[in-house]
């Protein structure tokens, strides 16, 4: 029951050597979803060996090109690999307008069904959901639409303790109407509450992911207690004009927001090339928020059943 | 008065870890020239320091993602370092047409003026030329328009010999005259004949890049006797069906071509993602055309002045 990200890319617009394009990769219970799609993520995939063609759905957050210039790519090559199942791509408009443009210059025809899902980015909604996890719209302010996504594992099922379905004798049936939250009788007569019965394995997970954007009050209240929010972080506080000039966050924004949203753990990322070293955008956004992870290109953040985070490289 | 190749990529459409898509940085005189821009190709300046403020020209074969993707990214970030200077691109219709839609749907205005040569692939002429160098296009045989590139250095000026001009005592004037090609008369009324003064320092060098096509005899009609031959060897021979029904050659192919044009050097890429190993596909070519040399990301290929080619890698 994984759950977890994994940094494709964390440069802004302008690429560095070590920093890619944005793109993540959440594998929820081993179902892939890929966030962004930067020019060079198929590079990235083949590199950080994750497989295109496990990809379940992209989300793809507004129409700039370091988010976006990697889909041409990907998509075709996907059908090289002898992509047959559907894929999903939820997008801002006119997301499929520009990707027919696209399609109908370069004569792509690809061999399995894509099914785009145009999204308005200025609402919060529910724009994907499947048995594992739930996705949300979250609406940013940039120089053009933009939502970031919140993903939500569902609850897991109830269980039911070991101990009683031995003591008790419960059959199948038994055990199978306590998981559904019913109550059972047991074989004297004596009713058995699903409430006594039954506890849930672990809590479920969530993983928001918001850029680009200004620091924005209005993301706080729907990304609230999330345990890992991937903030953009473009600038330092000290550029703050450029920020806002550019419809960017800085380091302390971020954090300031993680703290308001009482976040679990927040990420940052989206860094501006003028940045050598990104040491100090961490110990900025620290300075507000402690439990704040620099994210870097092959990160793999872990959050495991207790909640807890586990931070490796590949 | 460089004349060097770097190989930015040397994948076909499929990339690998260690091979990006086809991208070529020539310089000629320390001015640098792009030929084809794959997905990508502006990481991989970022990662061997090629400054993209340097890029005089680009020339794109033909419009498949693998060689012409990373212009859209490629084209903004010289736009974020601030350039100013025009950029000229030649390619093959209609490039001028998908690129001005691509910027309609991201909203792109370049602060530099672009200079779009768009080019008939199914002639061979002189597409581009400055005080240094001419190129001429080559038309190939492929599923689309496509057209490679013959880079040719223009012919140094005539140096006139130093004993003649210490011994006769020949002024600036004389010495520019004989330059022109022009005969001078010495100071004693005798003649000096500009054939018997002058020298020529080099000889002219040229490079030909030829990717995507099948084989094709006239390509080796257009390329007769350059230094470096870069020809597509995508497959190997045994795979020679493949190669045809995709508009693309084999190595052996491609030294045959070599051998056949009698060219200096051979130079082999866009390899298919199925060789892990591009050792056979060297051994393949060397059998028919023995000068031949497996291009790879990061390897720099110098053309001295004497003509011989010096390998190396960034």
């Amino acid at each position: 029951m994984t759950f977890q990200v994994t940094i494709l890319g964390c440069s802004s617009a302008r690429p560095t050597p070590s920093r890619h394009h944005t793109a993540h990769v959440l594998n929820v219970h081993e179902q892939f979803f890929l966030i962004d799609c930067g020019e060079g993520t198929q590079y990235q995939m083949a590199r950080y060996g994750i497989n295109p063609l496990k990809i379940n759905a992209i989300f793809i957050t507004h129409l700039h090109g370091d988010h976006v210039y990697g889909i041409f790519g990907l998509l075709s090559t996907m059908a090289m690999m002898g992509r047959q199942r559907a894929l999903t791509i939820v997008a801002p408009r006119p997301f499929a307008l520009m990707l027919e443009g696209h399609f109908s210059f370069f004569g792509i025809e690809l061999p399995y069904p894509l099914e785009i899902r145009e999204i308005d980015a200025r609402l919060s909604a529910e724009v994907w959901s499947n048995r594992t996890m739930t996705v949300t719209s979250v609406p940013l302010r940039h120089r053009v639409p933009c939502c970031g996504y919140l993903f939500r594992e569902r609850e897991p099922g109830l269980n039911v303790y070991r101990h009683l379905v031995e003591g008790y004798g419960l059959d199948p049936l038994q055990v199978a109407a306590l998981k559904r939250g019913e109550d059972a009788v047991l074989a004297n007569g004596m009713p058995l509450t699903a409430a006594e019965a039954t506890y849930r394995p672990y809590e479920a997970r969530s993983y928001a992911f918001c850029s680009d954007t200004t620091a924005s009050g209005k993301v706080a209240s729907i990304v609230r207690g999330v345990d890992l929010l991937y903030h953009e972080a473009t600038y330092l506080h000290a550029d703050r004009a450029l920020a806002e000039k550019t419809g960017h966050s800085t380091a302390l924004q971020a954090a300031r927001l993680a703290k308001k949203a009482g976040v679990h753990h927040l990420l940052l990322g989206h860094y501006s090339a003028r940045y050598k070293e990104l040491e100090p955008l961490l110990t900025e956004a620290q300075g507000e928020f402690p439990d704040t992870v620099l994210g870097r290109d092959g990160l793999v953040l872990t959050l495991e059943k207790d909640h807890s985070l586990k931070i490796g490289s590949i």
